[in-house]
């Protein structure tokens, strides 16, 4: 006999249990929910891609992590790292199959060959939703409002949602003639929460003097409210613009929209070295802030520029469905569902699994989840893996049930032990139906 | 500016715009309803493992449409090419951590390098369901009976479940004493239904002679009824053994569950080179039987034998969606939905978008989905987009409409194209809620 091989995944990669993938589920499901009701249609593409189109821009983190290789046609192909690349050539290609403004979710699966000591995992969940071929304000409130929305229906309605507009940004910038430096001074503001006000003064220093160092951080520091924090800024960038207009239009649909206080207008969010042009925005849960943001995202000028001559102007977010459920449960606020049966019938006579199959699909025409067991097991070990199942119920079916109709049972309750015997189907069904 | 990339897919992968995404989603979500309703839960694997655990048995037509290669660490790794073979190392792994019998069901996406010019997708869906850790014949049965439901609740209930069972064949072939040769009898006789009758007789005559050829030919066409060809079947292989006592004992479980019409007991069933060994079953439709199996499975003996010393028996059956979508549409049994908003809210004034959202949301936590239009268009273009998107109705705020409460609408409905104006929000909602 050849020897046995270890069953073991990729480092980086997991397993999902019925008890994890039920939760996954749950909360995709919600998501997806959610999206739909604000109208957006999912749409999916391959896994696969040239990796010409994944890494057109090339350089960088990225192609580094991207798992890339020749295929049995010789061809240098990539599996996906985000969404948004591939959603970019999908509109590139498309565009004219499709009602503009178009507005899209996708949930998939994304990988990237990431260094795991962080705790990363190099396959995860990317849930996007974006709205392509809109410059509107609607259209950036809209994925505000989605965000709150979504967020709120997984049962994390307590958030901050910290926003920004590149585009003051780089006007202050210009103001103090270091916008030549803004992708530096980007990426270090970028990195303010993680490695404290102090260093990230000594860094900027060391980039644009103390004097503008200084500057820069305190324009970057939100002021007691929304509106007090758009005038520093507007002042700071050399009076208003397209740019401070939007933010001050915004925060009036939120405000209509009754929304307005989860909102804080924060100079610091830039979202680091993105594609992002215009607003641009993180979430924080307000119970557990320091996980980092769970839903981010913002405005940009052209999605597809690397593929089209269109311009395709959006806005869009993602939340990151692995960070949120590492939050959930450190919260405490996810409900492990060990299974979907509700009813568990039990296997007394192997020779009765017919009968016992008719009575369940009685059961699940009415609604009801309901598993029949295959091995006539002591009832005791039976109830036990009800039990384990998650079912509330356990029929049993007493030797004559099913001599005379209408066919009578025992119905036992498994959180009380307790049995009521000579129902009917349709008793046990109004019993169970939750 | 660096020149355009051909934004394009690679060669069998597909984009599936909304309208085919909803369609897959819509028959996914039905199918994993059914799994549920039968107390099935689901799991999930990598898309990417060690090639050792998926090549294990190495070898033949697998190995060459594999995608494979070598990852950031040297490890050489490959893409699933089904659910099984991981489900297989899956169940090795966590043997101890899962109550047995285990029911689970898997739906994701594998990847196979095949020859496209057979229509062939190098990526699609499987949705696998198996009861591991039962030898019972009511695992058989159920397993048979989700097939059926499933497919029922897909609005295809009209089919022809063809079983067998590989032990009698493989009696049948030692009576004979040819059952050194059955690996090549079993893939003649699998071909049966596209080479006919009469190339499967020359090609099994070439390897077994005439005599014996005519013999195997006339095994393995089914009788009048399932009860007459199991007779014949029983005789051939030399007698009853436990192969035909679980026919006899599945046929019985059919006639208790009402539903031994849509099943034929047909020798010519074998699976070909499949691991199976017990019961076996391909799924036609009654419509389209040409279009293949829609569904098929069968029972095997040891699941994870490459991986773990302990037995693990079990039975189980796929989905293959692409197939079935493909049937689907050549019926004409298909809904397509292009989006999932059922009212939209025209833009009249860009200014009002919080309004628009904040009406919208009350529609939403009714139940309605409800898309706003972001662009201050035409009505009579707004209201072709909204048809476009399949929505029913168009909401229109009159100027005024914010002005004094209730606020009141105008509400349009599109296949008719009648205005009704003067409606509050709880008018609305109880005109238009499905």
């Amino acid at each position: 006999m050849a020897p046995l091989i270890e069953p073991r995944v990729l480092k980086g990669f997991r397993d999902f249990l019925p008890a994890a993938e039920i939760k996954r589920r749950q909360l995709t499901e919600i998501i997806e929910q959610s999206f739909r009701s604000f109208g957006f249609v999912p749409i999916d593409t391959p896994a696969l891609e040239y990796t010409e189109i994944l890494l057109g821009k090339g350089g960088g983190e990225t192609e580094k992590q991207v798992y890339r290789f020749k295929d049995h046609g010789d061809r240098d192909v990539a599996l996906r790292f985000d969404l948004t690349v591939p959603f970019a050539r999908f509109m590139a290609e498309h565009r004219a199959e499709l009602p503009l403004p178009f507005k899209r979710y996708h949930i998939a699966k994304v990988w990237r060959g990431e260094n795991t000591q962080r705790g990363r995992y190099r396959e995860f969940t990317q849930c996007d939703f974006d709205i392509v071929g809109s410059e509107s304000s609607g259209a950036d409130f809209e994925i505000l409002l989605m965000m709150r929305e979504t967020l709120q229906a997984i049962g994390v309605g307590d958030v901050t949602i910290r926003m920004n507009h590149r585009g003051v940004f780089n006007r202050f910038l210009r103001c103090l003639g270091i916008e030549d430096k803004s992708v530096e001074i980007l990426r270090t503001v970028d990195k303010l929460i993680k490695i404290g006000k102090e260093s990230t003064l000594l860094q900027l220093s060391e980039l644009i003097g103390t004097e503008k160092a200084e500057s820069v951080l305190q324009y970057i520091q939100p002021k007691n409210t929304y509106k007090e924090t758009l005038a520093a800024m507007t002042e700071a960038a050399g009076g208003p613009g397209p740019d401070t207009e939007r933010l001050e239009v915004l925060y009036r649909f939120m405000e209509d929209a009754g929304i307005a206080d989860i909102f804080v207008l924060d100079p610091s969010i830039t979202r680091g070295l993105d594609y992002y042009t215009g607003v641009v925005y993180e979430t924080f849960l307000n119970d557990l802030p320091e996980i980092g943001s769970v839903c981010s995202g913002g405005r940009y000028d052209n999605l597809a520029a690397l593929y089209s001559k269109e311009q395709l102007p959006g806005v869009g977010a993602s939340i990151g469905l692995d960070r949120l459920i590492a939050a959930l449960e450190a919260l405490g606020r996810t409900q492990a569902r060990p299974g979907y049966a509700q009813v568990a019938i039990a296997c007394t006579d192997e020779t009765l699994q017919g009968k016992y199959q008719a009575l369940a699909l009685e059961l699940r025409r009415a609604g009801i989840a309901c598993e029949v067991f295959t091995e006539p097991k002591k009832l005791t070990q039976q109830y036990a893996l009800a039990e384990k199942k998650g079912a509330r119920w356990v029929i049993v079916c007493p030797e004559d049930a099913f001599t005379r109709e209408p066919y009578r049972f025992t119905l036992r309750e498994l959180a009380t032990r307790t049995d009521t015997e000579g129902l009917t189907i349709s008793d046990i069904i109004s019993t169970t139906i939750a």
